[in-house]
C-alpha cells in the first residue's frame, strides 16, 4: 500500500463545503439518560436524522457533485443492500441524475421498495453484495455509468469525513470519539479530520464480532466486499488507538439503550459506539465521549423483538405455563391471584387441553409484566403455594 | 376569570435564563422524510430528547428553583401518572430537594419503578388523576410540602413557554407552529412566548379527540384534573388561530411516521402536532411549520403493536389462514408457492387439527411479508388458483 492516506483533511474541508445545503447538518445532542447508564459524559451525533437515515448521504452527495456533467447525464451505478443505495438513490433523484441500484436477491422487500421508490432502477442480481458488485461492474462498462463504491473512493471518504468535522466544531472539548469501522469509509474520513482538528483526541474504531451477523444482515449494512480497499485495515489501525470488536449481545442491549433512554432508532452497526461502551465502561468512565449513532434503518419487527426481549431479560416481562387440576374456574383463580400480587397480565392462552399434559390437568400460559426479579419471584412462589406446577416459557 | 393572562413573556424570558444548563437546550431539526409527506417544510422540536424525554423538566427546574431555601428543605408533592412525575422527581434529586409523587393505583408498574429509581417517595393513590390530586393536597398540608402542579403554576407555564422562545431563535422563519394543548401549560406558555417575539407567526393548538383515550391513557400523560385553572380554555382560544381536534387513527399514523420516517419516538400526545398536518395537509402546504415533538414515553410493547398495524394497514404484512384438503407434504406446497410469489414467510402455524375445520382438511396459518396491496392480490390469487380456501386473519 504506497498510498495509506487516500485523502487530506483539506479534502475532507472541501466536501463539507460542497454538501452543505444538500445534506443535514445533523444535531450533536447531549445524552443525560446513557451519560447515567455508563458514568461518562455521552454526545450523539444524530446521523439517523438524514433523510435516507445514515452519514451515507455525505459521501454520495460529495460523490454526485464531482461528476462532470456528461457523466451526470450518462447516470451513476451503485451495489448495495442498503443505506448506500437509499442515499445515491435519493440524491440522484434530486439532482435529477439517473441511478441503477444493484441489491443481492435476497434483500428484504421493503428495502427494494424504498429504493425504488427513489426513482433508482433496480437489478436484483447474485446470493450476496459480491455477486451484485460483480454485475454492477459489467452493466457499468456496458452502459458507461459511473460506479459508486460503497467506500472504496477517495471522494467517499472524504464525505464520510465531515461527521467528526461538526462533533469537534461543535463540542471541541471532546476526549474521546469512537467510530464505527464498517467498510472503513466512515472510520478513515473521520480519523483524518478528527487528528487534523484535534491531534490530542482519542479515536476507537468499534466493529461486530459476528460477520456476517444476525442484527447486521437485516439491517442492511454493506459490509465488505472483498480485495484491497482505499481504507484497508492497516490503514486504519495506523490511526486509531484501538478497535474494539462487540458481541451482538451487547449491540442489542446498545439498540434498547437508544430506545429507552435516548428515545431514538439505532439500527445494529448505529448502536456500535455505545455497544463499546457498554462493554468497558472504566475506560471511558467521566471522560467526554462522542459517538457517531450513524444509522437508523432497523427493520420494525427486529426492533420490537429487541425490546420485549431486554424487559425479559429484566424479568421485567415472563411467560409461564401453569399446569393444575383441570376444575372450573380455574382462570379466575389464576386472574385473581396474579392481581393480589400486582403482576399484569399481558397475554393469557387458555384452552381445555394439550397433548403433552396428562388428561385431567390443565394449563394456562399467561405472560405478566412485573416490577423486576424480586417481583417475579414473589409471584412465582404464590402461584407455586396455590398448587400450580410452573413451567418457564420462552416467547 | 379576571387574569387572562397570568404570566408575561418577561416571565418565560427569565425562566429560560433560570433552567439554562438544567434541562437541554433541545435541537430543532430539519424532517426531511416527512416534509416530503406532507408537503410542508418541517422543523421538529425534540423534547423527547430531555432526560425524562418531556418538556415537563422546563417547568418543573423552574419552580424548583424559584422555592425558598425552607420550602427546598421540606421538600415537594406532585401528583402524576406520567411525565410530570418523572421531571419533578429527576431535578429534585439533582437539587437535593426531598421529592413525594403521588400516583394513581392504576399506573403501569414501568412508570412507577421508574419514578421511584429516581429517588422519590411514591404513594400510591385512587384510581384518577383527581384522587390522586385530593391526597397530594392533603399531604402537602399535613406535612407542609410544596405542591408542584402540573400546569396550573404561573412558574410551571413560564418554563414550558421557553421552548417556543428556542424555536423561534433558531427558525425565526417560521409560518406557523403548532402545540399541544394538554392541560394547558404548553400551550399558554408557548402562544405567549411566541406571540411576544413574532406578533404575525400562526399558533395552532391540537388535542385528541377522545378523553381519556387509548394512547393518552398508555403513554400517562396528565390531562386536565379539573376546576379552574391559570390557562383554561377561553385564555387559550383568545391566544391561537384554531384548536384542532386529531383522531386517535391520525395520532397513531403520526407517532409511525416519527419512527419510520424520522426514527425518533413520539407517545401519543407528543406525535400529536403532527398529526394536524396529516389531517388537513392543504393548509400547510408549502408553509414552514414547527412541531413540538413534546414527548417520547410510549410503551414498548405499545410502539411495537402501533408499528406492526401500520405494516397491516398498507398489506404489506398479511395473515392468513390456508385451508386444504389434509395431504403429506403441503406445508411445502405453500411455502414454495409463496416463494415463487416473491411473498416473504414471518410466521407458520401448522397444526394437524383444527376443532373449527372437518376432519378431513388441515389449515396453516401464515404471516407473510409483501410489497403491498397490488403484490398481497397477486400472491392470494396464485394461492386459490392452487386449491386454498384463504381467510384473512387479524394477529
Amino acid at each position: 500500500m504506497n498510498r495509506p492516506f487516500a485523502i487530506t483533511p483539506r479534502d475532507i474541508e472541501e466536501a463539507a463545503d460542497r454538501i452543505a445545503g444538500h445534506v443535514l447538518r445533523t444535531p450533536l445532542v447531549a445524552a443525560p439518560r446513557l451519560s447515567e447508564l455508563i458514568g461518562a459524559e455521552v454526545m450523539v451525533k444524530h446521523e439517523n436524522m438524514q433523510a435516507t437515515a445514515s452519514f451515507k448521504e455525505r459521501g454520495a452527495v460529495n460523490k454526485l457533485l464531482l461528476l462532470t456533467e456528461d457523466e451526470q447525464r450518462s447516470g451513476v451505478i451503485a451495489m448495495s443492500a442498503g443505506n448506500h443505495a437509499q442515499a445515491v438513490a435519493y440524491h440522484a433523484r434530486r439532482f435529477g441524475i439517473p441511478a441503477t441500484i444493484v441489491m443481492p436477491e435476497t434483500t428484504p422487500l421493503v428495502k427494494v421498495e424504498n429504493t425504488r421508490k427513489q426513482g433508482a432502477r433496480i437489478v436484483l442480481h447474485g446470493e450476496t453484495l459480491y455477486e451484485s458488485t460483480d454485475k454492477a461492474r459489467e452493466i457499468a462498462a456496458a452502459e458507461r455509468l459511473v460506479l459508486i463504491h460503497p467506500y472504496d473512493d477517495p471522494a467517499i471518504m472524504a464525505g464520510q469525513g465531515t461527521v467528526a468535522i461538526e462533533m469537534l466544531a461543535e463540542a471541541p472539548d471532546l476526549d474521546v470519539l469512537i467510530i464505527p469501522v464498517g467498510g472503513g469509509g466512515l472510520m478513515a474520513g473521520n480519523a483524518i479530520a478528527a487528528r487534523a482538528i484535534r491531534p490530542d483526541i482519542e479515536l476507537i474504531g468499534v466493529e461486530a464480532e459476528l460477520y456476517p451477523s444476525f442484527l447486521n444482515a437485516l439491517d442492511g449494512q454493506d459490509r465488505s466486499i472483498g480485495g484491497p480497499t482505499l481504507a484497508d485495515r492497516p490503514v486504519i489501525r495506523g490511526l486509531v488507538a484501538d478497535i474494539v470488536p462487540v458481541s451482538e449481545e451487547l449491540i442489542e442491549r446498545a439498540v434498547n439503550a437508544y430506545t429507552s433512554l435516548h428515545h431514538t432508532l439505532a439500527e445494529g452497526a448505529g448502536a456500535a459506539g455505545l455497544a463499546a461502551i457498554l462493554k468497558e465502561p472504566a475506560r471511558y468512565a467521566g471522560r467526554k465521549v462522542g459517538l457517531v449513532l450513524c444509522g437508523g434503518n432497523i427493520d420494525t419487527r427486529l426492533l420490537a423483538g429487541v425490546m420485549v426481549r431486554e424487559l425479559e431479560r429484566e424479568s421485567r416481562i415472563v411467560s409461564l405455563r401453569l399446569t393444575s387440576d383441570d376444575r372450573p374456574g380455574l382462570l379466575g383463580k389464576v386472574a385473581s391471584l396474579l392481581g393480589r400480587e400486582g403482576a399484569k397480565i399481558l397475554e393469557v392462552s387458555h384452552s381445555p387441553r394439550f397433548l403433552d399434559v396428562p388428561a385431567k390437568v390443565v394449563s394456562i400460559e399467561v405472560m405478566i409484566e412485573t416490577r423486576g426479579v424480586e417481583h417475579s419471584c414473589a409471584i412465582e412462589e404464590a402461584l407455586a403455594q396455590n398448587g400450580f406446577v410452573l413451567l418457564h416459557l420462552k416467547p
